[in-house]
């Protein structure tokens, strides 16, 4: 259990990102509802930079068309999309109170306590401790040390009771709660009633599960009788400008368009912090390509990127065990399924490290079949691991032609690509061509139907056509789902039907799409995680690590001391960073020592800090320190600005800077 | 009337933005609903550019705290603030069709189609036309120009029927119109009854106006009882983190907060385009202030920016002309109340230049008392002149203390500063001290809410308090909106009232807000207008002459012709200008000109090209060209590119590059 989870102290780092602002709960100074988080300065300057590098990374370097369509959705759109009648969570609720869960949560959160109630009970056993009685309500020591929030978290799966369960038993709750996403609402009721899953704080019944829409729905407009949803997902207001966007990238295949944006998912239960929320920023792209054309142009670029896949056929195995291997040698095994879904898996990779998610907390996991939509043929999920576990934060799946296809379907609004065959096809075809003299007149109003009808039958359904025609004279056929729906005879003297040889000098196909999904919160928080360390000579000084081109803020300016001297200084200094576009805080609290303004510059994860002292009057020199080494270096306020901003564009590294200035000799408080 | 209004030929520059997918009704190819837009690459890239500068001319160099607060917003958050009761609009219904209007919108466009009836009906009787009908029906000829979107614009106010007016008719219908914003409900519906307004496409009556609140609203959670909204602007977001605020920015006032994001209004008609949507990018400033210093730090700077003002005096003059002159003289003369809110219009104008706005289509507008919040001490509005007239794009209100307190009481939240005194304030007040020997053992449970009472008293009502104790030996307390409602004794042994020396080392005080809150859209879409030129030797080319600094592409990378050897140059190119962060688009569509793909690069409003020729393979140089002045020069790949990457960051200009570069000379058909 814990090797799959990343041991930190998250009591220290949540309390840290409170005082600190990452994030906090909206309107938290109202009763505030769950799964809603709003990013102070921190957090969203974090944020915003992991969006800018990835417009840099994706949008820019690819050349990607970036669109911004509308959150809210007329019904109809995610009506077709699929999302109004499949997009949903099993709930139940409790038969007494009305209290409402959903399902799978219930159901691990009560068999993990039962498991944890067993190691509880075996523990106790080992250490021969027995105060006569069988079952003993733990103290729940976690959630209380979590502080103001302990009330709230309540234990999801119930008090932690010491029973000891039959290995068998534990061994099957294991099982159960491995793969408990796959369970649907018929298999969760199963679960319910086997192992009688009640709610855990009442110790009542459950009802069965049913189905909960997880979009938000609203009014449009003031007659209350258009219906929106919030979109869960940006994706299809970049299908259905599919079109558009073809046209405005001159017809040229393949191409890609991205957007970054809120989507909103109505939660029965968020948890887990920023890890499954109500609101959240997500950046999709949808790579268009041809179906029988998935190579990709820049294929060669991402072939010899080493990452740690754990395909399907190894999770079957019951093995978690990443298999490392080059973006080229697993295209070419086949492991994954071609060479653009392999470029992507690369480019996400690239990224991911980029910003500071450490390599060997990072793995690729191929979705098994049951996991993967039915019009999916194959789908990767790169996962951070965290302290909860893997944590999916990119999806990156093959979504084959399905989303063009139902939109183009309902709207009837060709979402295709026209080819230019260099050679054109030359085919034979059996097609029922009307006589017009007799069609037409015979069927009246019916005509058409009769003849779209006939025109989208199969070769061997209009076969056996051909062939009633030719045997008993006549061919009954019946109109379902139109303007004239009834039977209709058809005599051999209405149409020829014939092998007609057809040649095609324009190909038409609707393309397919890989779809690389971000959800950028989850991101965030993982590389907050990956950046938490704590100082080696204090424990209880915490520093987040993060690159300079990811950290929230890239230069603290502070004055020594509360000198009044040093304030004009300190505002040029600011003033000069913050017009070269690199974002400065000024620290200059004269009640707090410059050691514990630097520590809680360190908490920021500020990379630089350029102190004003009494030599800055004389000389005006000031020194820049690094957060990382704790090392110091003087130079001239201009140099130090320029070196500053050469360090958070990349144009130097701190390591260069040392090789070429001398260190400051630092007295230990300031460090 | 028209010069109220910028002159351009709006048609042309739809089919334009349409064509080249700035943005386009969102979900286009289904029944689209009205004022949703989708911003294609072009918009998005334009809009995306509009808040990079935002973020770095207002967040970066003035230190704002940004942050990214939730969409959605559970609904005592808004109650509070006032929206729930006060965020509406006047509709009416027709009174047999139910088809829905917004009031001032209806009697506008049937006043103003009257007033164009009244125009059309002198010019015939001046040009002695007459086919003895006193009425025709006007060809619609203005709205059927506009090609596909004409059958869904419907004439607001009608058809236009030539019936002349009384003079003084038109010059009440004028008045009216001008003043349309200023009426309510009732206003309107005597505006209805008093002229007769009914449905112009039916003849039918309307209803009375009624309030339509302007809130998109939804349920959060499973259980659909916790109501929330949309925002209607990011602003409650703000003010409900402004303890967590204060004290990130370590206690220090003054300082700002802001925030970029998307709202929601669910208007009754949208209708101008982008000018009035149900959804929105929008970027607000909340800046904290004392009450008692609404200085500005960095006021000097702003002071000496010319500024064209239209004062509410002189609106009331009935004058419209701006007065031209400086922020500093405008504070002083007390026609901006404030150095603060001065300075944020500086800043404001200052933005609003850089970005490309035309300084002669900009004004200053303040509101009138009637137009402001009740709260609010002062509010201007940034106007930018378009074809629609003048638009306010930017707000920028003195919000008093309003938002802070209200939320505050409702919440028991302090959202307040706490200043240490240098010298401390020392005064003398009537105090009430309870007996407490007496007091609590009499007044039993109401004894708290009673103190509570009593202290709450103003000096005069305590002193009534005083008085009757001494004169009757007793007083009476009412207690109403407690949790002991009554009426309650107190006799002269329950208290002492007597006057106090206090001495307060700690001032308390709720900061006023000034709020800067900038449409995006709104200013996006004027930027394209003042953009809109075409060539002066042919008016069928238009030209989108963005600033470099805004463009959506920067540069535009093309080949001569279809030829195959350039190919290679032509990716290497824009793979240099992409890596260096210069967004480029390709075009090498081998059908088209290089005239025709430069002008219809001209219409993106991207400012270089870069061509790929012949010479390139010989020596390795490419053609720079630029969009206004269509002049060329030739240099090495990577000198052009290191130009255009300079050009682009402002590092240099056009002008420089001409002055030391030799042109080329291009064939017409390349220009």
């Amino acid at each position: 259990m814990t090797d799959s989870k990343l041991n930190i102290d998250r009591v220290a780092l949540e309390q840290l990102l409170n005082k600190r602002f990452f994030y906090a709960p909206s309107f938290g100074i109202y009763e505030n509802v769950a799964g809603l988080f709003d990013f102070g300065p921190t957090g969203n300057a974090l944020q915003q930079n992991l969006i800018s590098l990835w417009r840099q990374h994706f949008v820019i370097e690819e050349d990607m068309l970036e669109v911004d369509c509308s959150i809210m959705t007329p019904s109809q759109v995610l009506k077709t999309s699929g999302h109004v009648d499949k997009f949903t969570d099993w709930m139940c609720k409790d038969t007494k109170t009305g209290e409402i869960f959903r399902a799978d949560h219930l159901v691990e959160g009560v068999l993990e306590s039962r498991i944890e109630g067993d190691v509880l009970a075996r523990k106790m056993a080992d250490m021969s401790v027995s105060d006569g009685n069988d079952k003993t309500v733990a103290t729940d020591a976690a959630s209380s040390s979590k502080g103001s929030n302990a009330k709230k978290n309540k234990k999801k799966g119930g008090p932690i009771v010491a029973t000891k369960l039959d290995d068998s038993v534990v061994e099957e709750y294991r099982n159960i709660l491995a793969q408990i996403d796959n369970f649907d609402g018929h298999g969760l009721a199963g679960l319910i009633t086997k192992y009688d899953i009640r709610n855990p704080d009442t110790g009542n019944e459950v009802t069965h599960p049913v189905e909960f829409n997880l979009m938000f729905e609203s009014n449009i407009g003031p007659t209350g009788h258009i219906k929106g949803y919030l979109r869960p997902e940006t994706a299809q207001g970049q299908f259905v400008n599919f079109a558009r966007l073809l046209d405005f990238n001159n017809q040229k295949m393949p191409f890609a368009s991205a957007m970054i944006g809120r989507s909103f998912r109505n939660e029965i239960s968020p948890r887990s912090g920023l890890l499954r929320v109500r609101e959240f920023t997500m950046a999709e792209i949808e790579h268009y390509v041809d179906p029988l054309r998935k190579q990709h142009p820049r294929f060669s670029e991402a072939a010899d990127i080493k990452v740690p896949l754990l395909p399907g056929s190894v999770q079957l195995e019951g093995k978690s065990q990443p298999i490392v291997m080059t973006i080229g040698e697993a295209v070419e095994k086949k492991i994954i399924d071609n060479q653009t879904l392999g470029y992507f898996l690369g480019r996400i990779y690239t990224y991911l490290i980029i910003i500071g998610i450490k390599p060997e907390l990072l793995r690729f996991r191929q979705h098994l079949q049951n996991e993967m939509a039915h019009y999916a043929c194959d789908c990767w999920d790169a996962e951070i691991k965290t302290s909860y576990g893997w944590i999916e934060c990119v999806g990156c799946a093959d979504r084959s032609a399905y989303d063009l296809t139902v939109h183009s379907n309902f709207t009837g609004e060709k979402l295709c690509v026209r080819e230019n065959l260099s050679e054109p096809r030359v085919y034979e075809k059996l097609v029922c061509e009307p006589n017009s003299r007799v069609f037409g007149p015979k069927l009246k109003k019916a005509a058409k139907p009769v003849q779209e009808h006939l025109a989208s039958l199969s070769a061997d359904e209009l076969t056996s056509v051909k062939n009633a025609l030719a045997k008993d004279g006549k061919a009954v056929v019946k109109l379902s789902g139109t303007t004239a729906d009834g039977e209709y005879e058809i005599t051999p003297d209405m149409v020829s039907i014939e092998n007609k040889t057809i040649t095609e000098h324009v190909r038409e196909y609707i393309p397919n799409v890989i779809e690389p999904s971000f959800g950028i919160g989850r991101i965030l928080y993982s590389l907050i995680e990956h950046s938490f360390n704590v100082r080696a000579d204090d424990e209880q000084r915490a520093v987040l690590s993060f690159k300079p081109v990811v950290a929230p803020f890239k230069c603290l300016v502070l004055p020594l001391s509360g000198h009044p001297s040093f304030e004009k200084p300190l505002l040029d200094v600011a003033r000069r960073l913050r017009s070269n576009g690199v974002p400065a805080r000024i620290d200059d609290a004269a009640s707090a020592s410059i050691g514990r303004r630097y520590a809680r510059n360190d908490e920021l994860g500020t990379p630089f800090a350029i102190t004003v002292d009494f030599q800055t009057a004389d000389d005006n020199t000031v020194t820049l320190r690094e957060r990382d080494t704790t090392k110091q270096i003087r130079g001239s306020v201009e140099e130090i600005v320029t070196l500053v901003k050469d360090l958070v564009s990349g144009n130097t590294t701190w390591d260069d800077v040392l090789a070429s200035h001398q260190l400051v000799n630092t007295a230990a408080a300031s460090s």
